[in-house]
């Protein structure tokens, strides 16, 4: 099968043939890709800052917002059938460990990492589990929600905990309202009475979130800190969801937390540097935030399902992997970007 | 009566004649002393360091830990009678405002806080409101209990958090084995099945923190985030509850903590200063603890009468102030210094 | 001023001229009635229904949901001024006891109950305190929520428990399409993601339920379980919120639930009996639901300031109380009636 | 291999020689039996009270309350090795729909229960799988757990959701002081700090409940309900954990709880019938409560481990396993009776 590979950091990926992925446990499953989401870690990946970390061995195919149809299952599969349409979560978990059997799948001790530290979905098929696919729902296609598997996931997490936390009358300032930014808003409009306020660098963006939920927009223009305090009467806002994390974010969005607020952590590039003192006179959280559950994924299909989470995807052929990727990195996508074997 | 006034900054108090407080407001309650903690925070208001903060107007009367019998009440005060005996809450609040309803009046935007901004107990007698009286049960005398209302308020609010978020099997790390450690210690004994692994590095607080609850006690020399790495099977603990916070105390408590842990500030003095990438890659979270609420202060009264918390005291006479702050400073008392008008 | 008094059991009102209620306590509010709900209770307190549990002396007003005006306040009011435009929480609460001090205070141990055990809002002035008196957005008028106070608080309280306890992707099944029932679909519709059945045997009150936010609509004919049955997979609904609890809507509602949910009981007739094996054996809940608390209002009064909670009223002149009544009776009252001085 | 077969309703069982099971799945885990609990839902099994509910093939193999070593692996069982000793979670269940996904095992979707619906543990071996399996603590043998793997973690479940909803000074009677009121007492009085007071007809019983950690013992004889109110200040108990559920005990249970308060439903034999109008005047809840968790037991029998948790057993060879069902039947065993292979 055709599959893109890393074969080398700093140097160009290479579409290659490689042998397609066979069933070799019992709840293994092989799916035929419908779609690719193409990412900045896939980028980050090629320059190796995540070589350390995944310690995988070269070359290997990279990709880890994957959907598509099931090829083949395993003997013990009972949850799909060949044929079904499927989201795949991003982790391979064991089932086994006390995480996984708590439901909070994410923190498996034997998780593996399609994409990132084993063959990934930039490929025509990719092995996975039983444990990671979600059947989709007939009103969706692979190509549009593959970009939901991870990066969508992640925004889904964060915004269900901010849901549980808050009130009607209550504010959540949204930091950042790009790709993640806007899944965020979406969910929290869908299944929270929170008000949304959201604030981003770029004009258009702001007009965007507003346009798919958010309840105010906010300019960040050196006054959006002063801003966001006179809404909220003086006091700051209950939740900050912050899918920056660079810049400077993280010490303005400390800045608009009320009292016993919480500052949920997505993005990340800065550290949280915070006096003691500070988070306790206060009595502020700050939650950190991986990728959403298996669970999760199912809810957030329901949503997309639902209608209420949308996503903008360009797509190209598996064959012009590396236009896509020039494209993201050139800021050029709008929306996500597909890859379609 | 007879009060010792902060009579200026970086100077002796001074024991002096004051009038006696009278009831002005229906919910006003006067309370006859019967204890006042001395803590580390009178040293620091001495010193200058709560001026900015507090802007109290000098001269005023230090004391925040106090307990006491009810000397004349208010006419719109029904749950306590002249007579009872009670331990007083830090703070007088409003109990109209959103978070005074919602039963977290400690985050109470029209507060007040006696011995910090306004005449506190180190004196015959001090106005409070109905609204911060705990009575006490009869087994309970107030000086031996005063210097729970806020150090070991605090503690109890931040164990019983850990004690909500915990199960049998899990491991709570308990930095600092000093006063606040102890009561922390003897409250998640108290309620919760939590494996208790205490760390300080004075040896001889290690082994009295295991002999009041600690399942395992580890004297802090170098080794001992290792030791609690290895203790936890490599994972590290689900929560750190942190009495230190300075010293480098944060950097070693997030080294111990598990994925998907919590951190509980409560000390204070350093930074906490973790990068994003790191809060987010294993999904911790930090949380800020204050003082706790009223109805903390109730429950930790209940376990201090059934005898599930115990505070070592030594008492002085009030006239003799200047020598219990000084043996504070100076590292001699034993458990907490406490003051007898 | 001119009240409508109960003078005798199973004898009319009577509309007469009374003192006006004056300020005796530091936190008392005098409002100045903008709009008095009249509710299907105030029926059943004339026959003398509540005779012995609310121990009323007569005669005495009645009204127990209402809105207004702040006339005149005590001396320790802070939170309202003369002239605020307020709805009142039903209940007089004392703020000490340890429910209010949890923010629970619907179970306050010193409770009063205007309309019901004091004087209500069936008049041109009644008497509460600062505790019970929630301001209003500018754009929402006393007479149009003045039924929210009650009856819609109710269903409110009970939606937002379903809300917290279900996720995208859950049913709840709301038995009942009234009054209640139109509120607590469209709470649910605001702050959830839960997909909302509603079955009704009316079926133009299903019609209505469905435009105001519920997903499906179920006209109850006999086939309304194995209906819901059917739409969850042969499994039945994570939640039921069950507002009319008589005539077999307990059975019904028992026989929808799907194993480990819950049964939300708000409507009141019949009994809940049920096997405790098939409780067990199902592992499902039954969770009682009174009225709101204080804070619950609050967050109500935002959804309506929203438009996102909205209630069709019948107004009618004080001296018409009759009239109300009896079209309220005869079920002649499209939405609320309410009472205007 | 022995075993014990119910070979006929209401007819003696038969210790037969039957083939060992053997591993045909790759989660598979075949045991080696080292004690067996022997529980009157055996003496139900074999009066066909379960004949159609379990709708089993006979001849099966009962005993669902199993401990023992592991003897054979299947090729993806990676969290126990052959020779390891464990206690059986009673249910096989999936992993793969929502509820094993959420942790919350014990509504699987597609799950077996052995001794029940297929082959149990009266036997050498037994058949399970990797889900099932909870390693012991070396301190810990099979045949002094293995009655803690049903009854022991209804008890366990129960108890651990009363210890999450109640604080210090708060009261949870526990009706019935039996084999279940034994094991929850423990539990709660090592993970909870509330009031334990339990309740039984027989005097000795209460006396043994008192010992191994009730707060308070009372005998019921009839002024029990009053006692209770009496102990609570006329409000009740928030929590009522009811292990018997028949004789009456269901009323007299409401009879004990305060307004908001919550009956926890363990023990079965009658209805909960009880007026809706009492269960939304007092807002108090019916809490079912079915087998804990996997996770459930493996914090039970860490608690074991740690000595908080005690059973007394009386243990039989499995040849004499009809003696056992006869000496539990004629309530002659002290504890709980075991046979061992």
């Amino acid at each position: 099968m055709k599959a893109v590979r890393v074969v080398g950091y700093h140097q160009p990926m290479e579409l290659t043939e490689i042998d397609k992925p066979e069933v070799s446990g019992p709840l293994d499953v092989i799916v035929r890709i419908g779609g690719a989401g193409v990412c900045r870690t896939d980028l980050h990946v090629l320059e190796g800052q995540w070589e350390a970390k995944s310690q995988v061995a070269l070359p290997y195919t990279i990709g880890h917002e994957n959907a598509g149809w099931v090829e083949e299952i395993g003997s013990a599969v009972t949850n799909v059938a060949v044929g079904d349409k499927v989201i795949l979560h991003p982790l391979i978990t064991c089932g086994l460990c006390r995480a996984c059997r708590a439901g909070d799948d994410v923190h498996c001790e034997n998780q593996q990492f399609p994409g990132i530290d084993t063959d990934g979905g930039y490929a025509e098929y990719l092995k996975t589990t039983a444990r990671s696919v979600v059947r989709l729902d007939d009103s969706l296609e692979p190509a549009d929600v593959a970009a939901l598997a991870d990066a969508g996931l992640t925004a889904y997490h964060a915004a269900a905990k901010v849901a549980r936390d808050t009130r009607p009358g209550q504010t959540c300032v949204v930091i950042g309202a790009g790709g993640l930014g806007h899944i965020g808003i979406q969910v929290l409009s869908a299944i929270s009475g929170v008000t949304i306020v959201v604030v981003d660098r770029n004009p258009d963006a702001v007009a965007l979130a507003v346009e798919v939920g958010a309840n105010h927009g906010i300019v960040a223009d050196g006054t959006h800190v002063e801003k966001i305090l006179e809404m909220t009467g003086g006091h700051g806002a209950e939740a900050v969801l912050d899918f920056v994390g660079e810049g400077g974010a993280t010490a303005e969005g400390v800045a608009m937390l009320r009292r016993a607020g919480s500052y949920y952590v997505v993005g990340y590039g800065e550290n949280i540097d915070v006096p003691t003192i500070d988070i306790i006179s206060t009595e502020i959280n700050f939650i950190g935030n991986l990728v959403g559950s298996y669970n999760d994924l199912g809810e957030l299909m329901v949503l997309a399902a639902q209608g209420k989470v949308k996503l903008h995807t360009s797509t190209y052929p598996l064959a012009d992997f590396a236009t896509a990727l020039a494209d993201l990195d050139a800021g050029k996508v709008r929306g996500r970007a597909i890859l379609i074997p």
